[in-house]
């Protein structure tokens, strides 16, 4: 496995750290990179005192800058960028012959009016939308690997996607009158300092936030519309709890009747050879001390007789398989690499 | 105000606990008798030794037979037992001449079926149940004042139960494809002595559990069923997230046409003269850390035009308006002091 | 008891907030003002949602100058401001008639060279220190009742003075060779908006910080120096650990030879009649559970014959006893009230 | 680098647990035997949900005995039994021709009236204990790769010895007043079902516990003795926190006059070259965040010219350099691969 230069622009909040502690295990990858506008000039050890002694741990934050970056020698950036800002990023890394992974919400729309009436501003390039894919390996796994614009998942989206999405596709639950409920950890609101994620602030704490019209909202109904072949409304909505990584998504969705006992052999048929689904049958529990630092999604369900419905319940990482670890699953098969490497 | 004497049945979990913590600070009340199997002979304060130099402090845990209880001069008693044995105490006492208000799930069901499908055991005392008043005082204030028997709510219910029951009433919202995800603290499931409830399996862990037929949906079905006015039957997943106290409701209702901007005015002239019940308003949050070690329930709402749906959240204390602060409400009740008395 | 008009100055960080929760559950004030530059106009309400329906909920946040104080009828004024900021504010106050009890470190010291030397600025209103009394009530109750300016101590100082001061003045233990470590919840670092404070940088998380020369211990140094009667000097450090509110101190101390047995005695009779120390013997335990939300500290202690030492340990909560709670004993004490009122 | 066969002997808590899921990842070893008691005849998956689809997730548990241990090919046996139970494991292992890795308390003193006074029993193999070595890997490696009976050190040994040894050997501290006050996760106590570790017995909860003689004590102050020349005799005082993971450990000791600027310099030559000590310098933090889940050990120091002392702070993870990190460190040492294999 001859090394590929990567770099990650924007590594100083949750998911760049969360990136960086994963490549520095990869044994595929050279971070020849990082950058953060504040942090520059310092060294990645120095930034984050967790990652002395390890690979990579002397490299310096530099500037931002496209120029900077293709520099630097790398052929493939993540951007782990706030939404937003990876507009002005990509196209300029690509057109210098980059391949972009991109962790934010700016290129997983196919729609720009949808981004625009999600996230409240205009999309700054288009035009790059029909190119880049999805970055879900387990839905798009083809795609990803002919792509040089990936658009990674977020943290909500897989843990509801991949329980639904085969269900839907299969004819297995109804798509309307979807209800799902999250659980995340405080991770998922980045490093962002305000009052509301103060320790004491959350800590003791669990409170809804977002609904009814969260912005993950937006891919969530996009890709399972693609996978029912209709157009999918859910109601959706986000709890933020005291863990710092996880989260627990609880999923309700009307059976089609007649359909009751497909749900764990559809299931099973689908992810019986994928390396980081793994389902815990119709007993077990979803429960995100299993998956914290893994990039697994551990998926379980009920059949509830007295209402007619399907109870799907997922557990991962919200900073892996929901952030940093699905981005370098993209990485690896963007590489023709072993989809577990470094993972 | 002339003390009355009270006494504890089961007073070394958490809800009895609670309900020391609480009684100590009551000015109607004198604490004559606390019984436990294991801790008879042992003062308060030696149990406990959080309630050293509190009032009360060195009243003895003695055992738990109905005439003890009776000679420690209790007129009325608290019964915080695990269910199915609140049967075998509730009628000796009542034939003494006292009072009960039961803690646990025993007299809440009206029907004996019900009970012994839900609870997988028979009904003991099935005779008792007519006279069993449900022991919510927003919904049945007159009933406890004139009852000998009340069955103090459970923690999940309440926090359903009253956003729920003002709307079922006036026809805001659908009776059928009620969905409500819930998220406990630990101190919910008591302090029984077991692997699933040590600090490190659930620190740094969130999971459903119990569902898709959880025991306090009898009782929550129940009691929605009255106020709908015809049989209600709802899907309910509760989760265990690590916080000490506190639980949070999520429940999802379809609404009825027409009636989307009834939920607040519908929600306010029910509760606006209620002593414990705040709404927060369709902008508002419910935080278990707003709530915690009080008898407040925090109720707030969301219009959903997308699905159609109505939103609420609720967050209490489980110990408190959950459970003990509860059973004091209705003692205030019982005895024609304001009910916020000791609150 | 005829309520005595108050005014809280600067109520917006987690002292203000406990000092008002405190304050709404005593019988004999009527807060009249509360003030905080950011959020004048506001109602104690709509700042903290926790207050709702509680008693002073609609008084309005207004800005902090003394004028506005003294207008609003108060004679009492709580200071909960930064160090730095009671400086300005106590004189004016004190001008108008106003009775001031500071929670900030502003009057503590006797030595403004010593303020000068621990907290890096110079003192402004000098010649106020002759006149304050340094309010630990076990203390100098006393000098509390009399004095119109009241330096209320800090929350490390107060958990480790309660258990030396009696073992230095009654020479059972050396004042040279004590050795501290102190481990406080996060609310002792205010509620300031900085990384080091989110949610995800304490959980998870125990860290020493600001050794060896934190700035309680000029004041910690001051008062063990006035006990003993020589001069002490002590190492302390102080840690951040993941709980909301609690500090444990452990104290290590050479006992005189000969004293061996004379820890416990000499602590009985220093607070046998104490109402907010709670001394739990030679095996018991201090824990933050046990204290929190009260104005209890608990204290107990070894004798270690291998290392001729006395082990002191005490719990309490850093914003009750360690801040608000103190200072509204201090209140009662002021006010001729019994010193549990409202406590 | 050809596998080796390792078994781990009582893999049903913490350690056994942790010592699993580093193995998973380990490039030489083959897993052939885990053993329980309770849990024979289950896979370590079913066992441990968080385990699936990791290598070795079909192991099966089988009782505990040597014979069997020895039947499963395994040349090395990781004991992870309390103490007690190591006694009576090792030397039938021994005869087999296995080597043994105990990460119990059994074998790492020297003189068996020692661990009768500390453990309060009497030792059942005491003719081993001139055959075991301390598989402190910074201080024994040379031993370490030479034994067949490895006694790998405490938690809270290892945090204290690591700081302290070289600043005794080279005479920088004074070896009498040395006093310690360490913080540690619940993890540490064990998977032990009482009470007392409930989650919320030790949330929101800070204690001291088992001073002034805990057990550990014997097993520091042996080593320290060994470092400084003569007898040690130090102050410890555990505490425990609400942390899953992690021990901070606070040292404070008097420095040999002359002496106060060669803590950093000795520290950074004994140190240098070793993998997992990380020195933050006179001004760094020693978080337990920044190594848990690693076999890192931070130290960080300062000098305190008040009072003429050293204070050294380290944090490593309890379970990890505390325990099983450590013990598979002392693996690598003894089949000549490199130290930081699987690590």
């Amino acid at each position: 496995m001859k090394p590929i230069k990567v770099a990650v622009v924007g590594a100083s909040g949750y998911s760049g750290q969360e990136l960086i502690r994963i490549l520095m295990r990869h044994p595929g990858v050279e971070l020849v990179c990082v950058t953060s506008r504040q942090l520059a000039g310092q060294t990645i050890a120095e930034v984050h005192p967790r990652f002395q002694h390890h690979r990579f741990a002397d490299v310096k934050f530099t500037a931002s800058d496209a120029e900077a970056v293709a520099a630097s020698g790398a052929k493939i950036a993540f951007l782990a960028l706030p939404h937003g800002l990876a507009h002005e990023y990509a196209k300029p890394l690509l057109e210098r012959g980059l391949k972009v992974i991109d962790l934010s919400a700016d290129f997983r729309l196919k729609d720009p009016a949808v981004f625009e009436e999600f996230y409240g501003e205009k999309h700054l390039a288009p035009d790059l939308l029909g190119q880049s894919v999805y970055g879900l390996p387990e839905v798009y796994r083809r795609e990803i690997a002919a792509s040089d614009l990936i658009a990674s998942p977020g943290c909500y989206p897989t843990s509801i996607l991949l329980p639904l999405i085969p269900l839907l596709r299969e004819k297995v639950v109804e798509p309307a009158g979807i209800i799902v409920a999250s659980m995340s950890g405080v991770s998922g609101a980045g490093r962002k300092v305000a009052v509301d994620y103060l320790y004491c602030e959350c800590n003791e704490s669990a409170r809804a936030y977002g609904a009814p019209k969260h912005r993950h909202l937006s891919e969530i109904e996009q890709e399972l519309s693609f996978a029912a072949g209709v157009p999918v409304v859910i109601s959706f909505t986000p709890h933020l709890i005291p863990v710092n990584r996880g989260i627990v998504s609880t999923i309700s969705a009307m059976l089609v009747p007649g359909k009751e006992k497909e749900i764990g052999p559809v299931l099973e048929a689908t992810y019986k050879d994928e390396p980081f689904v793994r389902l815990q049958g119709p007993k077990g529990s979803a429960d995100t001390k299993n998956v914290a630092f893994t990039n697994y999604i551990d998926i379980t369900w009920r059949h509830d007789p007295r209402t007619g419905r399907a109870l799907l319940m997922s557990a991962e990482d919200n900073l892996v398989k929901g952030a940093s670890g699905q981005a370098v699953q993209s990485l690896n098969i963007l590489c023709g690499w072993p989809e577990t490497t470094g993972l």
